[in-house]
């Protein structure tokens, strides 16, 4: 290894309104530590990596650097793609590798979920059995929180947040105009856990408050039930505001939209196309014969920016500043983890969890989260969340009164290898 | 006419962030002029007039009608009910007159849209005629910007301002991931005209901002164009951001959708379901091949007080203090109208037009703020809209952190008339 060998720092998975900040706080640290050469970034993720797309991010402004921290989504760029198994192939590892000792990178910091903690712990893996040194540390990111070993994940404090607020306004809309508007739906992101879409019961503060039903992944979906649900609402406030996750799956485990789901064209007569809000509505104007509308954010509520989690924002950076520290003083094929403290305010600090087991974990709603009814939350899911979506985070307002985001000036670095992919 | 009459305020049709503030304006101008005994408020628009449900604004705190600039939707309640044509039927606007004698109301403030505009000259031309002295002002609001006779609408500024920004996050997100999450399609409102969707325009500031395409309803709608306009982009960027106006229309006028639209189950396998973004995520990932998603921000745009246009709540404001000091200089049958000064700095001051003149009017984009290829907005429409989005509006913030919105006491007016409806 150089004196000062450089190190690399990529993102990958969906995007969330402070991925940004987390790399930021690896990059600052990194910088302010005298201890490294140069910081680069992966064009795309592992998928720069493996093209050799790099670029040098200490050739950046240090105003550039500090503007992550207020861009949302993944400013380096990231990717889906799915590295094989090495016992299938060890390809894609054996390129990583030659890709950082030809540019003599010895620090691998990841920021993702479950699947990249999988890459960077095999990655790590593969470099120690070659001899290569290599530190690999993960940078826990998802709007999901599922990831195991970390109380809460990066990313989803800020979901949360607009989400929450999103169900607000639009419950105030549905309150407003429930004589011809009389359901709202609102989708939330979420295929397996439920947890954004719970968070949005938050701005169920009182009885008239949207969402009156919440429904979540965890809960194998029946649609009688739901029938059910809907009309007692209906019957006792005239209206009905539904929060549901995309990922709602009936007790086979299939999902109840239309490509795989369990109604098909006979029962409502059409072909099922589009998502969980697409049925939702069609059952309930069938069914209970009012009025539905629904609001699917989509894109948006993982890159809402402009209505992020202060805490979220901290925290984010605060587990990149630590990545750096931790690989510093000697930890590798380690993940940063959120720990919340025992103690009456909220507070939280920050562990390490070996990259093997948040691999392998994936943590759903917790039953006690749940309401019996299995159609809304508990106080204390409303206490686990309502922490992490405390604070306003600030971001650069243009003279036009509109957001600004930094992007990179993107200096590439010179390939060194034959063209892989 | 009592010495000290009543007045009546009522919202109609869609709600937005700012309808409220202007409803205040009209309250505490109309509280502080001492010329006023009691404001009532109608329950769900004109709908609590035909129903003698009336409540007692005056007798909520100061606190609570302050609030109102700070809460978005239709606090008084709103509705779609569509009175019959006095040709056809004066049944509800005898009820009308008959409840506003009943209470000693002599003043209705109206915030609506063109429609409501209609009701408001209407119910005050058969006042005049049945020698019931009543004075009918309206109070511009609609998101969609349509309304004929003044340069904006309240509301309008608001939705532009979430709608730019959505587009900003959403496209960060779409600018992160495009080697897997290739197109976006972000729907906004606007079924006849393409104001909400040409705001986002805003969010282009250079070649790789999105948005990249923006379809209009007032451009007839044609697939293959489209589908050259995405291919197109495709190659220059990897990626593809549209905001497509839900209300997209082919060149015979009919919505390019599902139960109207002009592309069948044969033309693409699928039963034709849902909006705008669903079919043409449909087309784009059959015809160009990437894969699409789409973001239907639903009610939320109407309703986000969270990023409401601070130039727009002060506007509205201005309006409703404006409909009373008209009232109470001998003005009737009139809507107060937004004018925009002829000055380097935007500047706007507030005028009169007769109900009838809006009531017969629609306002769509005009040629010149629509690009020559149709799929995008020019210069002019951006200087037109960005002052309108200007500054942040604020907003109450609980301890958690989320938007803290007022609710009316609802202290009842006691019924004096038989049941109508």
């Amino acid at each position: 290894m150089a004196l000062k060998p450089n190190i690399i720092v990529a993102q990958s998975g969906g995007p969330t309104a402070v991925i940004n900040s987390s790399v930021c706080g690896v990059i600052q640290q990194a910088i302010g530590s005298g201890k490294i050469n140069r910081v680069f970034g992966a064009n795309n993720g592992i998928l720069g990596v493996l093209t050799e797309d790099l670029f040098d991010i200490s050739a950046e402004s240090s105003e550039t650097i500090d503007a992550l921290k207020r861009t949302p989504a993944a400013a380096i760029g990231s990717c889906r793609y799915k590295l094989k198994s090495p016992d299938e192939s060890k390809a894609d590892y054996n390129r990583i590798i030659e890709v950082f000792k030809a540019h003599d990178i010895h620090y691998f910091f990841y920021a993702g979920g479950n699947d990249s903690m999988d890459t960077a712990d095999k990655v790590n893996n593969l470099a120690s059995d070659m001899g290569y040194e290599l530190v690999c540390i993960g940078v826990p990111k998802t709007i999901d929180n599922d990831l195991a070993c970390t109380d809460h994940c990066p990313g989803y404090g800020s979901v949360a947040k607009y989400v929450a607020a999103s169900a607000m306004n639009a419950g105030r809309d549905n309150e407003a105009l429930y004589t011809t508007d009389t359901c709202t739906i609102l989708e939330a992101m979420g295929r397996n856990a439920g947890w954004i879409a719970a968070a949005a019961g938050l701005a169920h503060r009182c009885r008239q408050d949207a969402p009156h039903l919440i429904y979540l992944p965890e809960i194998a979906f029946s649609f009688e039930k739901f029938i059910a649900d809907v009309k007692e609402v209906y019957s006792q406030l005239g209206r009905v505001f539904i929060v549901a996750a995309e990922g709602l799956k009936d007790q086979n485990g299939q999902y109840i939209t239309a490509e795989t789901g369990s109604l098909g064209t006979d029962s409502f007569g059409h072909a099922q196309l589009g998502g969980v809000s697409e049925i939702l509505k069609l059952v309930i104007e069938k069914e209970v014969g009012i009025k539905t509308r629904f609001n699917k954010l989509g894109t948006n509520q993982r890159s809402a920016m402009h209505f992020a989690s202060l805490t979220d924002v901290n925290e984010a950076y605060m587990c990149g500043k630590t990545a750096f520290k931790a690989a510093m003083e000697g930890q590798n094929g380690k993940m940063v983890t959120l720990i919340r403290q025992d103690s009456p305010e909220y507070n939280c600090t920050t562990g390490l969890a070996n990259l093997s087991d948040v691999a392998n974990g994936e943590k759903k709603l917790p039953a006690e989260f749940i309401n019996p009814a299995g159609n809304g939350v508990t106080d204390a899911m409303l206490d686990y969340v309502r922490p992490l979506v405390q604070g306003q985070a600030p971001f650069d307002i243009g003279p036009d009164g509109l957001p600004v985001y930094m992007r990179f000036e993107r200096v590439a670095i010179q390939k060194k290898l034959a063209k892989y992919i």
